[in-house]
């Protein structure tokens, strides 16, 4: 048996989400921007699927923008942030993709989360400054899971005119929500909820003052240029179609998934759960103390359990997580802690399997 | 029978291509980022379509770079040049990513063609600078299908230190080259050959001086950020295998096509062709003398004829094509220009069909 826990990593294509993209991939010549029958074809396929997420999302169908990653989407947002010089607000616990557009700007106060793993409003509302424009945060912090309460953070922001840019990767599908009023901008992966690599979607809001990152063709209402990746679209936006379609239900599911492992692992190990505050339904970061998280990777690895130690941006590099180190974990806890993300197609089955090999295994690395 | 000529816009995915992407699309959890073994598996399918290219194009692999698109990639290395406040050499001819993005550059030269449509390399001689640092030029032009002699402007280019970024995506499957030594950069599209929309590939030489668009994760050489489109990449490389098959007697094929298109048309109809200089084997930008392009596209769409009157980038307006009237020709003359072209998969039967169907059509708005 073989058991994928690293779903925040990417996921399973679902295979409805493989028949929309087929429409595109098996079909004619479909270029959005092409003026003739395929490309009005092509066109009401995009306008289609660009409606189906407007109308999830409820947000308008022109405030809906597709590039080919939530990493582009961000450094879009953050390096084309028109409001030059100005002061933004952010952790230093975001994804690389944040981190690493924010940390090269001049103007940036970096808040620390400790344990707990997010910020609270009240540090938002002391670092603003009379110049700050910008925040940037996640929504869920995609290595612990934990959630942040973007809810009074947009009411703060839009009190004091900021603009909000939020990183919905993590959240989406893990937790309903609406987007608040004071959210700028929400971005997400489509391949992150059992939809293809290459394609996110965004709500941007009409105010939101940014350049372009791709200059060319007037794709993606002047704001994107570049033919359209149609199947990845099309794929995406089932792909959030299907992770609402019972959502209590897949969230009820990874929850008590979730819930299990670590009551499983708990009875038979002494582990500690990363992240304090208040975690969405599928992220498990787990301190096994005295073990070396890289060894147990691999011994889980040849036992066919596959999870992660940090981001998997990042984690080809056998580095220690910035984020839990940022966190204020201590870097021997941080090196041995694994982050396991279950998906609404994992079993209760592959859990009871998944924590008794954990168990084992933990158990032989810590007799050698 | 619906006949497709605006194979310059998109291409019809290959079964074969597909077949390729299903790898990725039909599989698992596919991130070639994660260290576990279905991580492995995706770096190594990424490594292989890599090679690929690398081979086929006889480069490097470290010198072959996957993006969303051709745009995206040209935006990067001209946007992302980082030899500041330098001289730029290019054309007004160039497609809208190029074109827009040194528009708004302080220090540009846009060379004339005339009705020729490329350059000349005692043109390119003439306006280099001291500060001349970067010339960027298409190899082969995809309104007219005019081609540009590279390689000597690659000798140039070498021989007074200046880079030199090609957009090849008009080229590629289309003629036959080797990428000359003085050339920085080429950049291609995987759905102008068959390939899907959403992927692009680009040699681009080591020492080719660039900032990132994309900043985060290590991916591509810390060169572009962002989880990779696995099955856009496999399908790419798989596009470029395909069109390179015995493509002697593709490109064979595809040049007796349009020379038989173009004969035909001109047995029964005044026609001239526009672009003057040497043409790649599959286009054919065509003027109608009094007839509108618009109306003639039309009456065509509806016999089901598929063709445009500029790039898909810019075809939902009907604006007369930039690059027809930078060439110098007449507005009334644009107005009336047509093109078409063509792919591998055309047939003889098809072209035959569809002359005739274009004769019929202009001599009925002749007669309106």
């Amino acid at each position: 048996m073989s058991i994928y826990l690293d779903n925040n990593a990417t996921t399973k294509l679902d295979k409805k989400v493989l028949k929309e993209m087929l429409i595109d991939l098996k079909g004619s010549p479909y270029n959005p921007s092409s003026n003739h029958f395929f490309g009005k074809k092509a066109h009401a396929l995009l306008i289609q699927a660009r409606a189906k997420i407007a109308s999830i999302l409820k947000k308008e169908k022109e405030e809906i923008l597709f590039t080919s990653s939530a990493s582009e989407t961000l450094n879009m947002l953050i390096r084309g942030f028109s409001k030059k010089d100005a002061h933004i607000i952010t952790t230093d616990i975001e994804h690389p993709c944040i981190f690493n557009c924010v940390k090269n700007l001049k103007n940036v106060s970096f808040l620390k989360t400790g344990p707990c793993g997010v910020v609270k409003e009240d540090q938002i509302l002391s670092a603003i400054k009379p110049n700050t424009k910008l925040i940037v945060l996640s929504f869920v912090y995609s290595e612990t899971g934990v959630i942040c309460d973007i809810e009074k953070i947009a009411k703060i922001a839009k009190d004091n005119n900021i603009f909000f840019i939020v990183d919905g990767v993590a959240a989406i599908g893990k937790i309903k929500f609406t987007i608040p009023k004071g959210v700028s901008s929400m971005v997400f992966s489509a391949h992150k909820i059992h939809g293809p690599k290459g394609c996110s979607f965004a709500f941007i809001k009409k105010d939101f003052p940014y350049t372009p990152l791709i200059l060319g063709g007037s794709q993606e209402y002047n704001k994107r240029a570049g033919t359209e990746n149609l199947s990845g679209i099309l794929g995406a936006a089932k792909a959030l179609e299907l992770a609402y379609d019972k959502i209590d239900q897949k969230i009820e599911k990874m929850q008590s998934l979730r819930d299990l492992l670590e009551e499983l692992l708990k009875k038979e190990l002494n582990i500690s759960i990363n992240g304090k505050g208040l975690r969405v339904c599928n992220v498990s970061n787990i301190a096994f103390p005295n073990i070396s998280a890289e060894d147990l990777l691999m011994v889980l690895n040849q036992n066919k359990i596959y999870a992660s130690h940090s981001s998997a941006c990042t984690s080809r590099s056998f580095k220690p997580s910035r984020v839990l180190l940022n966190m204020g974990i201590k870097e021997t806890q941080v090196k041995s802690s694994i982050r396991f993300s279950i998906s609404r197609m994992n079993t209760k089955k592959e859990i009871i399997h998944a924590s008794k090999t954990i168990i084992q295994c933990v158990k032989k690395l810590k007799n050698n």
